[in-house]
Parts: C-alpha cells; structure tokens; sequence
C-alpha cells in the first residue's frame, strides 16, 4: 500500500493540507466484506462512498432521531466527491471520520475521512451534500430541531 | 420523479448547461436492481458511482484491450465526482454516457452522465480521474499504444 | 469456464437432470457489474442470489401489481439454495429464468435458472421460497387475484 | 421482528432444533450497512450469502493461510442453502457462527448461522460447500496442511 500511496500522491496537495483523524468529531467503525474488493484487490471507490452513505445514516438515525422509513422528513444526497490515496483490501478494519462543514437552510454539508485503525493519515477523504426534504411534498424544509442540534455538534 | 428533480435543482446551474446525451460518444446499458433502491425507493449515490466503474471498466476491457487480472498495466480512480439531479427505481433501464474530457502521460479525467432510456437530460452527471500503474512496479506509465487510441476516441 | 464446469460436475447429477432454458417461462436479463466480479474474477454465489431476487422482484411489480412500498401485501424469502456448475465473469450478458414449482396459500416456491445468452445449460439453478403477509399485522394473507393469476401463469 | 419471527416460523421446525449460539465455534462480526436494508428495512437474503462469504473468506485467510490472489488453491462454492427466521435492519451489530459439519478430500461444508448481539436464537441459518482447486489447472486438490488444520478445527 505504501507504493500506491506515493504513486497516487504525485501531482497532489502535501499531506499535511489533508484532515487527520483528531479532525473529526465523529467516528463509524467499518469492516470491509469479501465483496468489498475488486479484482485487483482493493476496495473500489464506489464502496468507499458506500460507507460514507453508511455513516452518514447512522449518525443521523442514531443521533438526529431521523427515522427512514416513516419520518416526515428525508434527506437526499445532491452531490458528492472524493479523493482516494490508498486503498484498503479485505479483510481490514476501517474507520470513518464525519464533520459537518455547512449546515444552512434544509442542506448540509459533511466531510468524511477513511482511516484505517491505528493510521491518522487517510486512506479517502470525501465531501456529501444533502438536501431535507418534506416526505409529502418532496419541498426542502428547515431541519427539525433534534437533527439540527445532532449536526451542529459536528461542526468544527 | 419530476418533483425531486425540481426540488433537487434549486440553487442549481441552469439545465442547459448540463451534458446531454448526444455529449457522450458511448452509452453503457445499465439494468436496475431490487438491491439498488435503498429505503426511500431511489439508487443510491453510491450505487450511481458503481454504473460509472461499470461503464468505465466494460470500454477498457472491450475497447481499450485491458485485461484486469493479468495485464501489465492497472488503472487506479484517484477522485470521483457526481451531482444527482433526479433519482432512478428499480425496476428500470438506464445507459450511462461516457466522454473523455482529458488525456495527459498516465491519467485521464472521465465525464459521466445518467440517463433514463428516451430521456435527455441526465438524472446525475459526474468525473472520475483514473492513473495508469504498471501492476508490478506499482508507478504511474505511459498507456499502452491500443488503449491511448480507444481513450481518445472518446474525446469530444 | 470449460474447465471449472467439469471440475464443478465431479459428483453431480447428469446435467440432463437440471433444467435447460426453455424449462422456464419467464427470463429476466441481467447486465453484469465491475463489482460482480470477486478476487478471482468469478460472480460470487451471493451476487446470484441477488440476480433471483431482481428477477422475483421485477416480476411482482410488473406482471404482478405489487407495490414493494405501499402494498398491503408484502412478500418476505423464507428459504432458499443454489447449486453453481459455473462462474460467469464480466463484463458479460446473462439471463435468469424463472418458474413457480409451488403455489400454495401464502407461499410460493420459485425454480430459477442462470444462463449465459445463447447457451442452453445454466450456469447456476436455485430455488426461492416466499411468504406473502400483509404489511400492517405481519400475518400470512392469501395472495391478491392479480398476483395470484400472474404466479399462475409461471406454472409448468 | 417478533412478530415476522413468530410468522415465518409457521410450519418450521421447532427453534429447539436449530443451533445456538454456541454450537459455533467460530465468530465473525458483521457491521450492517445503510445499502443492506432493501425497500422493506429488512435485511435482503442475498446480503445475508454475503455475510456467509465474508466469514468464511476472513477465516481461510487469517486463520487458514489462504491467499486468494497468490495462493496455488482457490476455493469454488459450489452450493449454499438458508433458511431465514428473522431479519435484522440497519443500523445493526450482527455476528456469524461458523463450523465445519463435513471435511473430505478436496470439499467441505460450512454451517453457519446469523444472530444479533446478545441473541441465542439465530436470525438466519445455512450451509455452504466449497470445493478447493489447483488455480493452475483447475482440479480438485487435497487442502494444503495448513488450511486442513484450521478447517478441522471448526469441527464440532
């Protein structure tokens, strides 16, 4: 991993411009599936996003009181990104860093870090949108106070 | 569906400025699955980001002459990018365009575009960046003559 | 693929025991993904499991009216095997047959096949058992006339 | 879930005869994920193969000795069977008991079973069998000693 982590860092921000662990005030352990792997027998990117989706959820139903199913409200995600520089394989146990970086309005902002247990450098870091919506009417509304006490303790 | 897209393109760049499918030089058939939709009945982000690696890996393999289990280069995502628009269920058939926006020594920056099949706006648009790897050294190379040629046809 | 058919064969029924292609009245194609594909490069025995329920699922909804959201009837697996005779990889086309073995007060009993297009023997066979309850009690409820005529119709 | 699990357990087998927690002599933790949960909130059948293999991959790997990339021995499903009693939601803590019921020559056959943490009673129980092969030609191999003693191991 460490030769892919010097690859992948040509051409990219120092290290030291990238959030560390201590950066996040929330944590999700992860532990990679056989299925996580590609065939070349790393965790692929689109899996990395699903567990920032994964961390996201539980922090929100947790600890935002948000109920998927039936709530009144439902968040969906607007937009995306991340940035990959090393890769994890199976089996590994991982961890999820999650801040908020935005909270306005009905939309919040997160930032996530991939970590490996016991590393403080990032395997990933990635950025979430998401907008709250009314269930009925599908109209963004302003958060209900629980969530939006959840979220404010993950600001920085 | 038409409400989410208005409610999701609040604050939005304008649509026309979005790609549409007759940008994409190549459409890859996706068929939605029961395990795509998530709690609320949409895919997933994650999911999406899984139709672009699918797109992506399916024109290396039959188009670029990339064999990922054996080949002496490997391609690596290094960022990824999506902004969701309006949000597919299962079950349904999409195809996901696919353009090459820049081709530089070992990477090349891919765009992305989902689309329900007769529609012409996308439901999300996206890019991953890919570095070429020779797989035994682990560093970044020049593509390979037949992979250069199918990548930049691909090119606007 | 020749070799592992064999390999798999050694102390197996004849293949003219197993069900062919024109056994089942119902075919649901399947894309292959990027991520079908495990480590070494074969789709993985849960990933077929997830094509049958694709199948099972796309058919309730479109030949059977039900609504896996709002229904007053929801249908949950019980049971279910599989026997793999060989490994399909990707990027490949494949189809699923479907038939009904057994139709009886709330359950039903579905035979699947998966083939690969234009091949006579299945790659895997399995079956699928379902209990159909209403979403509100939890209670088994006899199945809906229109769901029960289209299960009918799966029927050898 | 208590009431789909007094349902699906109409007409089954008394729980008396299904193995508990501790006729497994092997425990893997399983973290559900946000993509786990299909429409329904419920836990998907074929997730719950994918928590099979994830068990079983992990042990052959760290306990067994077994590289699936390298390795001159691949290991082939070539069956799997559940029955499922009850489905857990996400987010969830969940863990697999693994035991070997049957070890001969080239094959052998898992018994697993899925609890939620602090449950005796599994939410779901099942069996896969594996055969190993030679990676280079394809056929059925005695397991190396290393894997042999581990396997043996997990007999009752």
């Amino acid at each position: 991993m460490g030769t892919l982590r010097s690859t992948l860092n040509v051409n990219r921000p120092a290290m030291s411009d990238t959030p560390q662990r201590h950066d996040y005030p929330h944590l999700q352990p992860i532990l990679t599936r056989w299925q996580d792997s590609d065939l070349n027998g790393h965790i692929a990117g689109a899996t990395v996003y699903s567990y920032f989706d994964t961390t996201i959820q539980a922090f929100l139903q947790l600890q935002g009181d948000l109920d998927p199913q039936e709530g009144e409200v439902v968040g969906f995600v607007v937009s995306s990104a991340a940035d990959f520089f090393a890769l994890p394989a199976f089996p590994d146990t991982l961890e999820v860093g999650l801040r908020v970086a935005r909270l306005a309005g009905s939309s919040v902002e997160y930032q996530l870090g991939l970590f490996r247990v016991g590393e403080t450098q990032p395997c990933a870091v990635g950025k979430v949108v998401q907008v709250f919506v009314e269930r009925a009417s599908g109209r963004p509304v302003p958060l209900p106070p629980g969530l939006q006490a959840a979220l404010q303790s993950l600001q920085g």
